[in-house]
């Protein structure tokens, strides 16, 4: 059977599943579920993924699989997006694992509250907090990109994907990448790679 | 050469590789950063991890490994703690991007906060919200041990040591494991298991 992909268009977490399997060439069903209606919190959902979150790839019918980062490791095994040499496949990961802690949150969320929830003064300490820790994700990337061309070796991989996703709209956050070179340089290489989609249609 | 573990004992993220390396019997030299003296934080440091965070595993002198569980994973390919069946092994990346996102986030923090900090007063709103999100990750980890003896599959894995590093210490976080006789038995099994190891000495 075809994928299924639970996911909400504007999200980064969905878009990095989106764009994997465009390179690949894998085709699935797509259902939207819009979480600021509430729509992944649905005793329907719940069952889905007891975490009450979007991306879920449904692997056949009845088989659901959460969180974004796990999706692409999933999808990617046995691919070039992912190393097979033991070490390199370990920094992927470890990019992966930084990604959901270090970047996400800070990065993320504030486009979430900015562009989305458009409640920037209600949660402006919070913001504050969170552009600070942004911009020290982004620093630990350019301290890399800087010098090497992807994330991992010299071949773009999941790592990137993952990175990718919310880097490149960190502006609908109120973060500039101007002092990044690095950073923008390597987005214009991913966006020149092959079958490459945006993540709003 | 022996592995080195760059790491803070009270850890529950060092703590992680210090019980599967028990559990695996591989020996380590350990060096201890104190995080709240910012040990972490030196220019040293910095060029063992631009994150600025432990636990580090170096595999080889200069090349270095941080994140916790993309250090588990590194440990446990081919081993029994990490599923040679791939949807296993994708649940188990699944429950290590929900331990990072969804549960250290707000059981480890508040944890830090009181009983390391010791500043519980000045972060009452966060801890309140923190309270709240930390109760739904265990809610969500219940589910699925209230059920099954282990988090994936019928075997301990690399899921288990992740999420069983902060879970059993959340009553430091201000958590009570009282609505979770799921988890209570699975921290017992966890305790029996072959080279266990405290957190602390």
């Amino acid at each position: 059977m075809m994928y299924k992909l639970y996911d909400y268009r504007p999200s980064g977490n969905g878009y990095k599943v989106r764009l994997l399997m465009s390179h690949l060439g894998i085709p699935y069903d797509y259902v939207e579920k819009n979480i600021i209606r509430g729509e992944t919190r649905t005793p329907e959902f719940l069952a889905i993924n007891p975490n009450g979150r979007v991306p879920v790839l449904e692997l056949e019918p009845g088989v659901c699989l959460p969180e974004s980062n796990a999706i692409l490791i999933y999808l990617s095994e046995g691919t070039a997006f992912l190393p097979a040499d033991r070490l390199e496949r370990a920094l992927v990961m470890q990019w992966l694992f930084f990604e959901q802690y270090s970047h996400e949150p800070n990065i993320a969320t504030p486009r979430f509250i900015l562009t989305y929830l458009q409640k920037g003064d209600e949660y402006r300490d919070v913001l504050e907090k969170k552009r600070e820790l942004g911009y020290a994700a982004l620093g630990v990337m350019e301290k890399r990109l800087a010098e090497h061309p992807f994330l991992v070796g010299d071949r773009y991989t999941i790592a990137d994907i993952a990175l990718y996703a919310y880097t490149h709209v960190a502006d609908e956050g109120g973060f500039s990448l101007e002092a990044y070179p690095g950073i923008r340089a390597w987005i214009d290489r991913i966006q020149a790679q092959p079958n490459y989609v945006a993540i709003l249609p």
